[in-house]
């Protein structure tokens, strides 16, 4: 990957020392060789350029009652981290130092289709809000989530179907340049899944999917720990998997795909058709007060008890569990973790989403367990940074 | 993956140069520094230990017009491995060298049904008759694949559908015993994607499905190269996705399981019940001949140009590629490879899973190739003993 120029440990051994402190946070010189199956020297001599460098700091010696005291080591206080989310209809942006931790965060609506120029200036602009930027705090690096097909190579959308003009734009350049840090792009979906291993609720997981159920459906693959990104980039576009053929026709231009079925472009059309025929009272009101339906109007409803919107949610889990009881059968998964926003609809969702999953699944050993995001609106960002950070944090 | 003792490298540089010897054949001296990336005197002493130990032959300077000459490199000339194949109906066994080059290769009908002790015995005199075990020449290592999951680790079938007393039956250390070398057990499909890998269609392919379609159905994952098992070892599973919760009652007990529609099990008792119908007048003569009727036959009469016959077979193809869409779109995959019995029918099958596969995949940038499995019936022992030789040709 080619970004621009930065700080970057000289060697594997520096690197893997950087990525266990941010993953273990700060730690005791003494216990830090074990860790990393370095001698005491060759740890020494690491240590040495990588607190020349700027990239570690060793503290004092850490509060130790009895026995010998230790100095503390751990990713240089000064480590900042910008993680974008871009999704379809909103956009989030976080400052994370260099455990990942979250510092600052911003989110706001923003339309994906007014185009790529609108919208990476809007990210810088929320950047500089949260002190990062030209004029801020310098940055390590930047992570960025787009809600369509990335080439994570080139750092370009390709292709994607539901936003105009983003087709090869160049986003990690601009930003690069904007932001005067390396910058990695990559699928929404996959950050997210990044974010729930980094900071969520698949930690200690190396096998495991992300299925995010947003305007759009698409599905995160993490494998031996890494995301899965296939031959071209495309793998996890489930959403447009044939769930029967006799089924609606999809934006695709197929019949019966998933997101044809459900998702929030899905729930949208069905409520309104359920608000205009006069099948929901529930519905017709928010329809008349708002002027348009979405899928959290939908779990509103569903809340209040409206018999339409819990078909809409019992259906549409349904339809996910069947296609998600066929992947994984084939996956084998530790763990199944459901997120995006039209995850906010929470028990019901997932109960109808459990129950499709298990039924099929009874030949199988081992069904995985199947919860929901534990980052919820922010695993994107806490994945992107984790992103940026990768990148960062390896051998030059 | 605890086996009995083995000559092994004592490296990972030692290691490298096996596997490079076994897939790029013997090597001329002089340019192997540069393929595996070691200086003129570390490849020395490599080499040297290596031949002492009686890994490696260093042969005479091979032909060579003009310019220095250089002595050539290769796994030793002796090296051999033991391939085993256990499929639900038929057992194949081959002896091979150890750039995996089959010498002998030897199958025959074998009921996976009639247990452990009987299967493995017949496995054990199969190997002597192609010269290899205890009275004939030494093995390096074995490998075997059996038809049901398989923990990889223990050596062992777990709770495997269609073969009843193989459940936790100690296959590995049996054989080991038998053999006197080491020996590897995993799935049969798992194998014969190996398989293909190692010296068929999917040599250069990194990420690739492949399907078998025999008595049942399951597909082999290779993800960046290496076969992926899943968190219990049971990815790939895929006979038991659900087709359409409408469709016939499952031997698991499901409806309409890809396995109740296609497959030697589901065929057969199509091809049966259209003869007894009198809907084909070449299957009931079939049948009225063998008092059985398995894919073959199927095969036979759709190439004869028996109209239901070809149905059969139009109608599971269509099942298959509708299933094999989701995953394309899921995996995106390289290449998929079409593998097992069935896929014997040949073109008719393949046209049909293509058709069904491409049209669902309009939105994706790139669906693979589909092709049939170019190893056929031997993909399964080049697979194993190729699953032994990475065991073998890695570092104690």
């Amino acid at each position: 990957v080619e970004v621009l120029a930065a700080v970057r440990p000289e060697n594997a051994h520096q690197a893997r020392l950087l990525q266990v402190l941010r993953d273990a946070g700060p730690h005791p010189r003494a216990s830090l060789g074990d860790l990393v199956s370095l001698s005491r020297s060759r740890l020494a001599a690491e240590l040495d350029r990588l607190v020349a460098r700027g990239l570690v700091d060793v503290g004092g010696p850490g509060a130790s009652r009895g026995g010998r005291r230790s100095s503390v080591v751990r990713v240089a206080a000064g480590t900042r981290f910008l993680g974008v989310d871009v999704g379809a209809t909103a956009v989030r942006v976080a400052l994370t130092d260099g455990e990942l931790n979250l510092l600052a965060y911003r989110h706001e609506p923003m339309d994906v289709r007014r185009g790529p120029e609108a919208g990476l200036r809007r990210v810088v602009e929320l950047a500089g809000t949260l002190g990062a930027g030209p004029a801020g705090v310098r940055l390590a690096g930047a992570g960025v989530g787009l809600p369509g097909p990335v080439s994570v190579r080139d750092g370009t959308p390709v292709s994607p179907p539901i936003m105009p003009g983003w087709h090869r734009f160049p986003v990690r350049e601009v930003l690069a340049t904007e932001l005067g840090c390396p910058v990695l792009v990559d699928n929404d979906v996959n950050i997210m899944a990044l974010g729930e291993r980094q900071a969520g609720v698949a930690r200690a997981v190396d096998d495991f999917l992300f299925i995010k159920i947003g305007t759009g459906i698409g599905c995160g693959i993490v494998v031996r720990g890494e995301v899965y990104r296939g031959t071209t980039g495309c793998a996890g576009d489930i959403g447009h998997i044939c769930v029967s053929v006799d089924g609606p026709v999809c934006a695709c231009g197929n019949t019966g795909c998933l997101e044809a079925y459900f998702g929030g472009a899905a729930l949208a059309r069905d409520a309104a058709a359920a608000a205009s025929a006069g099948r929901s009272a529930f519905l017709a009101h928010r329809l008349a007060e708002a002027g348009t339906l979405g899928p959290s109007d939908v779990a509103d409803a569903a809340d209040a008890g409206d018999p339409v919107a819990r078909d809409l949610v019992r259906d549409g889990a349904a339809r996910i569990g069947e296609v998600l009881g066929g992947l994984v059968s084939f996956v084998n998964p530790g763990l199944v973790v459901v997120g995006g926003r039209v995850a906010g609809m929470g028990h019901a969702l997932l109960a109808g989403i459990r129950s499709a999953v298990y039924r099929r699944s009874v030949p199988l050993p081992a069904a995985p367990p199947i919860v929901l995001s534990e980052l919820g609106d922010r695993a994107g960002v806490v994945g992107a940074a984790r992103l940026a950070s990768d990148h960062v944090f390896s051998a030059a």
